[in-house]
């Protein structure tokens, strides 16, 4: 059969755009960094579409900038911290997860992180204070008439806004700690035998002793989790809301969860039907490099470019480190684009050119890039899978480790470590990557399944949303366990019915069975009381 | 938000018809009844897209007639088995389902379904034979350069081939018994706290003596299965194959699933990224009416049509069932449209017309429609579904019963039993169903459901079927836990392992104390031993 039958990715917006020149109102929720990256795509899918977009903008937002024109109406509020505690905030957890935690020992590094949790959790809040506290901010939104919430719920509250104004809420996320709201407020079925815990670093195939740990993970978690983030958000929603509630609860009414992963990506694994996965939401197909780097790159002849780009949370490393990679770069045949904006490194060939910024996804897809040396942000390995362009990885923290682990796991990279490694370390990995052909060959076939699917991710996202306007939410797709008990979900009260019968019958089976022997043997020979009574007589 | 924003049904196929002119080669399993009547349109629509599309035929089938010219290529092949035995088998099986069953108690259904079970593997073994037992045939088969089978698997045996001629696979059906193939070889999870078990004739909201009843069937039916079934074809394929092996090993390398169900029809459940749910697939908008029903349909004026069928299974009731029925239809004020061809009943009124064959989708799509009689086989459900037509169920056997309970919990059907009806319920369900405004508000509600998706369920359908034959396999789908035991899956080696952790700790924590405090009060008092020494002393 020939190859490459599929509906081409344009086709479904080219044709439906005519059909929905009068859009929905959609509320957009607060975000930052990569996930307003993530998102913003669709947004502008849905605005294209003929919808009303609105985004919740925090007077701390580090990545917004009202002021700005923009195709979006944003809808500023008032917050009671400020754009320099928020860098703040996200400098501290940078530094724990970076540098940090490589001197700590285990408990330091847990209690670190119920700290930054609670810090984080605490941000939170505050923002959200502004919205829902504030009474001017709940008429404007109420006098707004939205059709819908569009959310990325890094920040929470977004269930609570829903329920406040009475609103079908669609998610879009990678994952939450541990899992925990897919899991528990989602009902998303996650087998510890062959669905490992977020950020675990491990796959699906998992030897005994790996089960155990992924296992005991889940519970840990789980118990951490309910104790701290869950029991502070219930009190603060029971707050407002003016009675007792469940923030789980709310997030269980999320009409659709768009998962921003697929299974080129991730390991398949049971999922519901209110369940999209959408991962490379935001990816499309390469524009033309500006002139001086499409120059570069023509430049660099058959051996090709190398795109190498640490993600846009680092923005300096040690001098000492800079040289080290400068100086691996300087080694290989390929010409090498980096995004830094630190100081140049005293080592750097002249095959690497530094950028403050690139087109990541453009360099991705051009025709002379070999292969890509990221930290392992989800954003930049989905543009790499749909490019298909093999990896390098430097994870540094977060998801980023295990983001790796899953490329690793379908043969499309290989790592370095960003603390211990060496400038011969890095230049093998890559020159690894680039000549065994298996990477690149692995990333074809990636490529293949992220592009073989009856819609393209975005456009399913798309259809989900609108579907969720049109049809004032998407109950018809919501698992009835939702209403269940954990016993009762996992039938525990059934078991404990059913051995109490077999129990009873058990027992009834041994004392009839002693009963028909006893009275057998009563009129075979004497009993004890008929022995005494004979004694006694004699 | 203006509604109906949707992608043309259509849209997809026209615009993939030019792109997939040089198709596959499609071998199709053999099949029979309904199931045939399903899977045909799937198969016009593959050939429309350019695909070679092969049905195995034996030489008893009741439905295809090889000689016929068709849009399909036939390989037909002999069976020891003659269409007169198969028509036995077959009227034996529907007198039992239909008539017998309501005279027996629960032991003698219980023992005439194993007989059943047993007849009907004995039969399809038979048509096995007639393939893989063939040298001839085989050598046909692996000339043929398949690129795929595509398998309803009511007869069994299609994974054997397919793992004989090293082809992908693609099932579609609408469930196994007891849902066993599914769980077991297919590994979609179905916890029974609110997954009701096939045939059950319960909903996804079961109270606590259902969930007992759910759980003890789910037990019960797999042991059986597993004794009967699942060890006869083990057999069978052993000695085909020369070595030990496992059907359903085999079935667990089916590509894609296309369960004939959605969530429309069907509870929300869990599933797995192979499982596709293309409900409906059968299903298209209505064509024109014959003159004659036209003229007959348009002469009921405000009233409108009544659509009355009890399948092509049964051609003929008893007199007094028929009288009885017609009385009832004659007290309505519709035009009745009934397909019968029995006897004519001597109450037939004015307003009922009989015919031996009707174009039952075009009725249904037809505006007079207000109700449709059914017997509630999933075909007819659906296309009722598709055109929003609200139901009376008069279930006869099968799955039947419980597709009429799943069409009551949605609200657009009541039912009436077979055996015990009048012609007063008759009618006044009928009028109940077309007077009360909330059946055909959900019919229209069901609709809606049905066609808001990114693509029909023929489009889907075909996607996967092509996706499969593509990408020669859908292995990136498969779950790993296919490679787990049971006991693996649900953790319990890891539960025992973590108690007897638990335990040992436990047990020398308490040995520790009680060595501690005896070291202690050694210090504050007299052992048993000193004192006995003075006492010795003294």
């Amino acid at each position: 059969m020939k190859p490459a039958q599929r509906l081409p990715l344009s086709v479904f917006l080219v044709l439906t755009v005519t059909l929905s020149v009068n859009g929905g109102n959609i509320l957009v929720w607060y975000t930052e960094g990569s996930h307003w990256i993530n998102l913003k795509p669709v947004l502008d899918t849905l605005i294209d579409r003929g919808h009303h977009v609105t985004v919740l903008v925090p007077s701390s937002s580090m990545f917004i900038n009202t002021s700005e024109s923009s195709r979006f109406r944003y809808e500023p509020f008032n917050v009671s911290i400020s754009k320099k505690e928020m860098e703040k905030i996200m400098h501290d957890v940078l530094q724990f997860l970076i540098y940090d935690m490589d001197h700590m020992n285990y408990w330091e590094i847990f209690l670190k992180f119920l700290e930054t949790t609670k810090v984080n959790l605490e941000c939170s809040l505050k923002l959200l204070d502004g919205v829902v506290k504030s009474e001017t901010m709940m008429k404007r939104l109420r006098e707004g008439n939205y059709d819908l919430l569009l959310s990325d719920p890094i920040y929470s509250g977004s269930e609570l806004l829903a329920e406040m104004l009475d609103l079908p809420l669609v998610f879009s996320l990678r994952f939450s700690l541990a899992n925990n709201w897919e899991r528990h407020c989602g009902q998303i079925p996650a087998p510890p035998s062959f669905v490992p815990i977020a950020m675990s670093r491990m796959t699906d195939k998992m030897n005994f002793f790996e089960r155990v740990l992924n296992f005991y993970l889940y519970a840990l978690q789980d118990i951490v989790i309910e104790n701290t983030f869950w029991k502070d958000l219930d009190a603060y929603y029971s707050e407002v809301k003016g009675t007792p509630t469940s923030a789980c609860k709310m997030m269980s009414n999320v009409d659709i969860w768009l998962m921003r992963t697929y299974w080129d990506f991730d390991f398949p694994r049971p999922f519901l039907p209110n369940f999209k996965f959408v991962g490379g939401i935001h990816c499309r197909p390469a524009k033309p490099l500006p002139e001086d780097m499409e120059e570069f790159a023509q430049s660099s002849g058959d051996a090709g470019i190398v795109v190498f780009t640490l993600g846009s949370m680092i923005k300096n490393i040690t001098k000492e480190k800079s040289n080290m990679i400068a100086s691996a770069l300087a080694q290989i045949p390929q010409k090498v684009l980096w995004r830094y904006s630190g100081e140049k490194p005293d080592t750097l060939g002249a095959n690497t050119r530094l950028f403050d910024w690139m087109p990541q996804n453009d360099l991705l897809g051009h025709p002379k890039t070999r292969a890509f040396i990221t930290h392992g942000g989800t954003n930049g390995i989905y543009e790499a899978i749909y490019h298909g362009v093999p990896m390098v990885g430097i994870p540094m923290f977060g998801d980023q480790p295990e983001n790796l682990v899953h490329m690793m796991a379908k043969g499309v990279a290989t790592t370095v470590d960003f603390t211990t490694m060496t400038t011969e370390g890095l230049r093998d990995a890559i020159n690894d990557v680039i000549n065994n052909k298996s990477y690149k060959e692995n990333a074809m076939r990636l490529s293949k399944i992220h592009h073989d699917r009856p819609l393209s991710a975005r456009d399913e996202a798309v259809f989900w949303i609108e579907f969720t306007m049109r049809n004032k939410g998407a109950k018809h797709l919501r698992v009835h366990s939702h209403d269940l008990t954990w016993y009762q979900y996992h039938s525990l009260d059934v078991l404990a019915f059913l051995l109490t019968i077999i129990l009873l019958l058990a027992a009834l089976f041994t004392k009839t069975c002693c009963f028909c022997l006893r009275r057998c043997c009563g009129r075979k020979g004497p009993t004890k009381k008929t022995k005494k009574m004979k004694k006694k007589a004699e």
